[in-house]
């Protein structure tokens, strides 16, 4: 069946993921239980290394690879946390990495991919254009190709996160999950419901930019993208393939919200919770505090993934 | 055995806390780790409630308390955590509560004890004026004085943290612990030297104040303030007499710290731990930053406190 197969995999990579990845925190949050009347717990990827959950699919992604393809090298694309994560990955296990990135990514991003010893690429206005660069080079060059989020083992290594709350949190009700191109709810939601199918799976995007939502909605793959979000991490027009297929049976509720939410998450989480997030980080809690999910939340235990902390300071600082 | 009915103080502590406070996080720290080549864990007492340590304290004070003296209300005098600790206490337990700050207590600290719903009084300059208020007070009108750490209540629920750090890191080789009045590192001193004598206890003062690590040096109780520290909720020129007796032979390392590397210590949290710390949380941080103690951390395990999260926005903004 393929339910099990998929969830014998996630299996795996927590295997080969828990001595490297940290097996992040799941913190109560008084606050927004009191408020919410339920028990809301904050999931905090943005303390995983390399400041986001992208770090888990890259490296099981990364470590699957034959000794051939290692030597071959690795490249990607990414707007910043999978260009992190992927420059780790490869500094651990001794590949070569080149990261293309788009030529308006944060400062910090860039900063902290080039740190871990990748090779940086600035090309491309858009996440569409860097790709079609990327592509270009790697049909060029050979290196091997990893895509942000629509690979089964990526998706598998962010499934870990699925096994952690089972873990750590045995009655949950709810998960909430930020989608971009799918990876991370994806894999959260075929672990989740391989072993606790009635655990309601919650995918937040933003009135910009919300191919995924759209497709469900549409029960098909469609792109969908008015303008940058806050959540650029989530700025992804059209989900992938691999990660709709995987999601579409497995999402029980689409949640989207406003740019003006994302900044009270954004204030909230560091006023009140005192950690960073970034605007893709932010997207459960801007779903909770929206208001539109109390329903849900009410008498329930709900856990809402913090997927990353990577915000440039400046844009911080002006939101806080 | 005095030490063993400590222990047993703190162990009790536990048992009244659990339901109510969080077990805080303890995250590995990969970026220290790597740097020190020892294993560092924060111990996020920033993400306890009220956003640091002293709501144990006071909670475990205040539900010690008779009914018959929970009935004259507690009567609290705090920069600011310790406000916020009893504030929420007495809301909790349904204790009317009376809070004197200083004039120049942070905003953010003095909204936060309104919002639990204690009465706040801002009377004197300095924390010393304020407590002379806040015992003339007391003896008017009959309330029950919380000490901010000068109580073996107060302390054996700060004690807790301990308890779980010996849970949580089996293994633990050294204790970093920011110092004010003594509370903290006591209560953490008493529980882990009971169980794990062999396991070092590292206090951390600033240059400007450090009443207890001039104590601890001179074998007697002497105060130390030259002038203000950005570790505010560590501005407490002279440490308690409980707190020296039971620290003065529990302590193994201190650490004075500058000015500048806490706010080091404070923009590092932020920037890469993705955690936000005030002066007083970043003490431990600071430590390990200044590289004064690089030989005990290599090859051990050590946790370092971050004791609480409750900065002053503008301030953390003008330092990161």
């Amino acid at each position: 069946m393929i339910v099990k197969n998929e969830a014998a995999g996630i299996l795996r990579a927590q295997e080969i993921l828990k001595p490297i990845m940290i097996h992040t925190p799941l913190a109560p949050s008084n606050i927004l239980s009191a408020e919410k009347q339920g028990d809301i717990y904050l999931k905090l990827e943005n303390l995983q290394r390399t400041g986001s959950f992208k770090a888990r699919g890259a490296y099981y992604k990364l470590a699957s690879l034959t000794d051939q393809e290692k030597q071959r090298g690795v490249i990607a694309c990414s707007a910043g946390n999978h260009a992190q994560g992927v420059a780790l990955a490869a500094k651990l296990l001794g590949i070569n990495a080149r990261i293309f990135m788009p030529t308006h990514a944060p400062n910090v991003k860039i900063d902290a991919t080039r740190s871990y010893g990748a090779t940086v690429v600035l090309a491309g206005e858009t996440f569409d254009e860097t790709k079609q660069y990327t592509l270009e080079a790697a049909a060029l060059s050979g290196e091997i190709f990893i895509s942000p989020f629509d690979d089964l083992k990526v998706i598998e290594g962010q499934g870990t996160i699925g096994l952690e709350l089972l873990e750590d949190l045995s009655e949950i009700d709810n998960v909430i999950v930020p989608i971009g191109g799918g990876g991370l709810i994806a894999g959260i939601a075929v672990a989740i419901k391989t072993f606790r199918p009635e655990v309601k799976i919650i995918g937040v995007q933003t009135y910009q930019v919300h191919g995924m939502v759209r497709s469900i909605w549409q029960k098909k793959l469609v792109a969908k993208r008015d303008s940058a979000t806050l959540a650029d991490g989530c700025d992804v027009a059209l989900a992938g393939e691999l990660t709709y297929h995987l999601l579409k049976n497995r999402i029980d509720e689409t949640v989207l919200v406003e740019e003006k939410m994302i900044e009270e998450a954004i204030c909230y989480l560091a006023l009140k919770e005192k950690v960073i997030a970034e605007g893709a980080g932010a997207l459960s809690t801007a779903a909770i505090l929206s208001g539109t999910i109390d329903h849900l939340l009410k008498g329930k235990k709900t856990a809402a993934i913090v997927s990353g902390g990577n915000i440039d300071f400046s844009l911080f600082k002006e939101i806080i």
